[in-house]
């Protein structure tokens, strides 16, 4: 079946033509601009990249340059978008309403419109890639994958804030967690890749990348991750803040005469890694700058792993022990460097780094000692094929 | 040497006179509604409890009623007030400025003012309280040991917030962790109770009362801990939210049009255990009522543990292992449930507890089982101990 995964931003759009029988990436790209000017890049498997400015309105607008990229003699990959079998949807918040993936109809549409509070940002992008899609494709079926899904099995005591219990029930304020299909995918590659049932396995999965999120997955199921109602919790990251103590937000808010939104904008966009070390939200800088003899670099980078030592610590307690941990996502699946400070110090619970397997870049690899009895891996995270599989198993089901 | 230990809040006068040469308490009492109208309690050994309405128009009457009481014929365990030889204040915030407990002389208050901003209920009233003194009792040795020096040896990676960095060089937001007084107190007396050197020890204490911290303590040294920059960080308490995503301040101040001080307000006096049950602050009426079959109390009592047991988690990691857990303050001294809760599914990280010892309340004792590999104790706190022996020691080194 071949399958086209969107992932909608507010100006941009990307995708990807996935043939899921053979778990094959047939074509991908990314839209930018969308409303201002317009550019795509495009690539496909044997098949010149290509690169041009074209004006895109809307994302109406965007999907149809999509589709006749895929259906271009010389750059395309199908002869015509009847070929499509349907449409994967990245859709960032679910909220309660979604513990995995749905057919999108007009009941699904409207659960989507309720999340928006939640989600102000990301949700109204997504409707409208998928309102987008219904206008230039029709009735193609089309599938709603989650950021938020996989969570929805934390339990109460992990989910629950200490707060009023009412911003709960009436204000659906509560940990809802993200990075869930990334975790999800990781977590069963995992499983396979040690040989043994998921059902079987307490595994902690660190999804670090410009976002940072940390997993407990107990039985193959998410009990514990950092992210909380927001994807600004837990985690100091390339430019979030992390948790912070909420004295801090009044301290600086009547120190500097701002507001709530502005506060947010620092912890959210002048914080993290960038904010300790005033030079990168990006960790390929930091490691250079740090190298040379920056101080400040070297600290957010300290920072940074510790925190995640931490989480590790936190999430193995949360579910009474571990297997195994798998790094994943940009700084997850190619820092070696912050791989083993991160787990140094962690041999106590069982966690024993092989300094030589972990030369490893983007490669599922089990970098731990063979005796170690926590086993340590990268493994490479697919949002994209897990979108495409979980879309194709939906419209399968369908057709029965 | 007889020791006068003062603990003075906003309208409280707490006070206990010692002998620390045996360590013995002498008389203790508390002053209220000073500035209001006065009340005192006053208890000495071998005489009968007191209690009266007193008026106390400033803390200086209050110590003034105080030095009565501790003379008086019948109440009183001194002839004369010239028999305290020095008098030990708990102060809340040392800032950066202090590492250890000072005498208390002109730079010393200068500091303690410049801390204001950090602590602006408890430290002005720390100030009026060693002034109320100095006006009192004249010349005799005045101490201060703060509830921040204790921590002052964290390591910049755990104590700087991933925030911009001039918020630590400029405004002195960092993270400095509160009760050290207590956590440097049960850590000691762990290494006693173990019978090995603290030099060699990783110690969790878990100070768990109406406010709650853990921390960490690596060889005598405090290395993390979960308060943060104000007290409102880390562990949910009785009515403190603890850690929560700052996005949800954000939230909740849009949706109930608040600004940032009733915000705190909810945070600090609406939230923790009180804002999930909607019952109690107090974790014995929510014992009560969970056993009765409210779930909300429950669901308190379960995000209460759970958290606390991923403090231990983390602050194991934090260490790189772990040879014991100390429960101390009301809950941790007397819970027997919730230490039993909270150690559930620790046994990986070798923590065995024997149920039949964990029957005991404020008692210092041994919990685990015999052969387990991290020792877990009970050891009730006694923070006024350690100001009249810190008070003591400095007061003696100024004679020689």
């Amino acid at each position: 079946m071949k399958v086209l995964v969107i992932n909608a931003g507010s100006s941009s759009l990307k995708y990807q033509l996935m043939e899921t029988d053979t778990k094959e990436l047939l074509a991908k790209g990314l839209c930018e601009r969308i409303g201002i000017d317009g550019s795509i890049k495009h690539s496909a498997s044997g098949k010149d990249d290509y690169k041009a400015d074209i004006t895109m309105p809307d994302h109406s607008a965007a999907i149809g340059t999509v589709l006749k990229m895929l259906v271009h003699p010389k750059y395309g990959v199908i002869k015509d978008t009847s070929e499509i079998n349907a449409v994967g949807h990245r859709v960032v918040h679910g909220a309660e309403f979604f513990a995995s993936s749905v057919l999108i109809d007009d009941a699904v549409m409207n659960a989507l419109k309720e999340c928006i509070p939640l989600a102000p940002l990301h949700n109204p992008a997504n409707i409208t890639g998928i309102n987008a899609c219904k206008a230039v494709m029709g009735d193609v079926p089309q599938v709603a994958v989650f950021d938020t899904a996989f969570h929805q099995t934390l339990p109460p005591k992990a989910f629950i804030y200490a707060l009023p219990y009412k911003y709960y029930t009436e204000d659906k304020i509560r940990r809802y967690g993200f990075h869930g299909t990334s975790h999800r995918y990781v977590s069963q590659r995992a499983a396979v890749l040690m040989g043994r049932p998921i059902e079987e396995l307490k595994l902690v999965t660190c999804h670090l990348g410009n976002g940072s999120s940390v997993s407990a997955i107990k039985y193959g199921k998410s009990v514990e991750t950092s992210m909380g109602f927001t994807p600004l919790d837990g985690l100091p990251m390339g430019t979030r803040s992390g948790s912070v103590d909420s004295g801090i937000l009044e301290y600086i808010m009547n120190l500097e005469h701002i507001d709530i939104h502005q506060m947010l904008n620092i912890l959210n966009k002048q914080s993290g890694v960038l904010g300790i070390s005033g030079i990168s939200s990006d960790f390929r800088d930091l490691d250079e700058a740090a190298a040379k003899g920056n101080a400040r670099a070297q600290l957010a980078i300290d920072v940074f792993c510790y925190k995640v030592t931490k989480r590790i610590g936190s999430a193995s307690a949360a579910m009474g022990g571990i297997d195994g941990v798998i790094f994943t996502a940009g700084v997850g699946e190619n820092s070696i460097d912050l791989r083993e400070k991160i787990l140094e110090g962690l041999e106590f619970m069982g966690l024993y780094l092989d300094k030589e397997k972990n030369k490893v870049r983007c490669k599922e690899t089990i970098i731990s000692t063979d005796d170690s009895p926590v086993k340590i891996m990268v493994i490479p995270t697919n949002e994209e094929l897990v979108i495409a599989m979980d879309t194709a198993e939906i419209v399968k089901g369908l057709k029965k």
